[in-house]
């Protein structure tokens, strides 16, 4: 502690277990967490740097962190390890408009960045769910995706460079500030999903896109799941380029009712959201409608304006939230696949329910084929537990049988270690684990985490 | 070679030297390359695996090749190397419309994908100039960009997964079939521009975009090179998404008119060339012209039709044969700067060929800050080849000190290595010498080239 404290203003220090502890978790179920024995603010790259170097002196693991809306555990800390915590590093430094960059410090909020970059006429694209919470830096460390990936793909392809503190306190500059750049190994891509495996990412510079013509939606009503799916099919092989494409089933669609009374419609089976914020989204909008008519919609009803159209999303943003509240608590899964196998991944979802006998919500980021089902039970029921975990893993297994992937935006952290392994085989982990070693040979950054 | 051929048909195996020669070496210049023992023209996985089986076994070095249209020298062959020529491996294997994904072997023609996928209404996004050539495999290996980048990004954004044989024989396969994915870490993007040093392509999962509707060009015309640099950062700052934003200075207007007479305007300083392919591009493309005739264009041509904007396009694409010609022999660099500095980069070039006496074309994908200055000289006067390599490294130098790169799509090979270690500094070139270690411990794979 004392070494720790001689690179470090007071404040940036804190001991006192009640706060350390608060700081022990991310919003992840099912997942160990032990009592750090410090938790590091830092306000400086030089704080960061010496925290590192103190950490690999005296051979104590770090866990890096943002908000902790993480959803795998990656976030998590160990007995003995020193959180640091990147919120108070929270600067906007620059936007550009020419170069469309934004570079910025780790622990701004994704939404405040969102903000400052509209004032530019300009527009960062990934919105995971947590967005008014969770940090540039959190959103990095896991690859975040959200409800725009459909259009405009997801975090990873709009990290240009980044600085990254070392395990031992070197400084990595890597990537670019230039639109374009192929000058050796993409570390900076390697870095953007390790979790804070690699290094601690201290400055990024972010691709921006111009901001797109307001939103607006539909929501479209299916007898069936798979007629949803079958819509989703036919509306990405015909070309659409819908600014989001979300998909909910009925038991997610009471929860939301239930929650926040938003008058969904609840005979439904699914509900398709889709949106443009092309230049006419109004005639876009109804040619993709005509393609869920055509799959079997039985009502598709478009939003009047931007309120409406935002109230919907608002809907799908709260789906998490309100299964929670069916049994107390809920597993969330972050399968992907190939989205003309998401009507097969969703049946088999609903079955693996059925089996189960469990309450399986199911949102999904349709256009993507990144399914999220939502595993509720009563966790003082432990017949109930027991059955929730099978039924998260068997989603997984199903999810890699039909070429789809453990985690869609998610990330590992320690929730889906040994499920990493059986996606990436012997030969992929094996080079893994060598990458890990050359960044980190003594095994202190956030050590048991994805590998 | 007895070794080789026991898991080979004879055909796959040339030892002719005649032949064996002629796989020496890419397109650069000033690129030594040695005499390969042998050329291997693998048509199966398995037969790529034996080759590196045996190259292991006998610890003998591999270059695998594409077309060798690459200007770095990275697929150039030393003495007594294998060449591992992808080319034989040319398969479409599937195309998905629904998941908007293309399976490949590397050996596929860039143009033969791109007019594959047009059929099912889909469209490959990265064209290099040598993309009637150049193949999917040395596309990957390079991380080659193109004309259309500005609107749609380059190769390593397409890559969602890959087949990769590594140096021993073993088969990774990593990324994935999906839209998204965070499984680990991004093995995907780090072989993607690794210019054959970490393993060997054998398939690739391709994302593909709708087929955008057809494109309709503009020419505008500027009193100097600044002026349009300007018209490209207002472009870019006003929120355009041009599909192509092109610079053509005025030595290469007239060497592209000497060699195919096509009447761009000769008293010209600079020529802008824009592109949309939106559904109302003639609207989208005044907006733009009135950018240009702000920044002091004067003039501003938009083309008749498709078949004009096409060949506009195609002048474009002559650029660097042409340049050729003036004097036998050019360099061309590929040096990427925030296109904020663009005109300084160009200002910084023409003054490099003031102080060396020599021509220097300058094409653009000015949209991405994108230089190509082509260095052209006599390769039989000592003293004028001395003052191109200086002012090739002069060019890089000037790129780097206005927060460049000194590659934007061209790649690092033999040509740039030792810029690159001025480009990543001590810390990010140990790091990526750690990830060579990992994926190619003996060293066999491409040796000398990137590191």
């Amino acid at each position: 502690m004392e070494r720790l404290r001689s690179g470090l203003p007071d404040e940036a220090v804190v001991t006192d277990p009640d706060v350390t502890a608060s700081y022990a978790n991310d919003m992840a179920s099912f997942c160990a967490s032990g009592t750090p024995a410090v938790v590091v603010l830092p306000r400086t790259v030089e704080q960061v740097r010496h925290v590192m170097r103190t950490a690999t002196e005296l051979r104590v693991p770090v866990v890096p962190q943002g908000a902790r809306t993480g959803l795998s555990g990656a976030a998590n800390a160990g007995d003995g390890w020193i959180v640091l915590s990147l919120v108070k590093m929270d600067r906007v430094l620059a936007i550009d408009p020419v170069d469309r960059t934004a570079v910025v410090e780790p622990g701004v909020v994704n939404a405040v960045l969102s903000r400052a970059v509209a004032e530019h006429g300009l527009y960062y694209p990934p919105d995971p769910s947590s967005w008014e919470q969770c940090t540039i830096g959190g959103n990095i460390g896991t690859g975040s995706g959200g409800l725009c990936c459909v259009k405009y793909g997801v975090t990873a392809e709009y990290v240009l460079g980044l600085d990254v503190v070392l395990a031992d306190g070197r400084l990595l500059r890597t990537g670019r500030r230039t639109a374009k750049g192929v000058a050796g190994y993409d570390l900076t891509r390697l870095i953007v999903g390790s979790e804070g495996s690699l290094g601690v990412v201290v400055r990024a510079v972010l691709a921006l896109k111009p901001a797109p013509a307001g939103q607006l939606a539909v929501a479209a009503e299916f007898p069936s799941v798979r007629a949803a799916c079958d819509a989703v099919c036919a509306i990405m092989a015909r070309g659409h380029a819908p600014s989001l494409l979300e998909l909910m089933d009925r038991t997610t669609i009471r929860a939301v009712n239930d929650l926040a009374r938003m008058g969904l419609p609840e005979t439904t089976e699914a509900l398709l959201l889709a949106a443009y914020d092309t230049p006419d989204p109004a005639a876009d909008l109804a040619a993709l409608g005509e393609l869920c008519t055509a799959a079997g919609a039985t009502a598709v009803v478009p939003a009047e304006d931007a309120a409406e159209s935002e109230m919907l999303l608002q809907a799908r943003r709260l789906a998490l939230t309100a299964l929670e509240r069916i049994t107390g608590t809920t597993m969330i899964d972050d399968v992907a696949v190939p989205r003309s196998r998401l009507a097969d991944m969703l049946d088999g979802v609903a079955a693996i329910a059925d089996r189960h006998a469990l309450v399986i919500g199911v949102c999904a980021h349709a256009g993507d084929g990144n399914t999220h089902p939502i595993v509720c039970f009563d966790p003082g029921d432990p017949e109930a537990v027991r059955h929730a975990r099978e039924s998260f893993d068997e989603i997984m297994a199903l999810g890699l049988e039909l070429g789809g992937t453990i985690t869609g935006e998610h990330g590992v952290g320690v929730l889906k270690k040994e499920w990493l392994a059986r996606e990436l085989g012997p030969v992929g982990l094996e080079l893994q684990r060598g990458i890990k070693a050359v960044f980190d040979p003594l095994g202190i950054l956030n050590p048991g985490k994805v590998l």
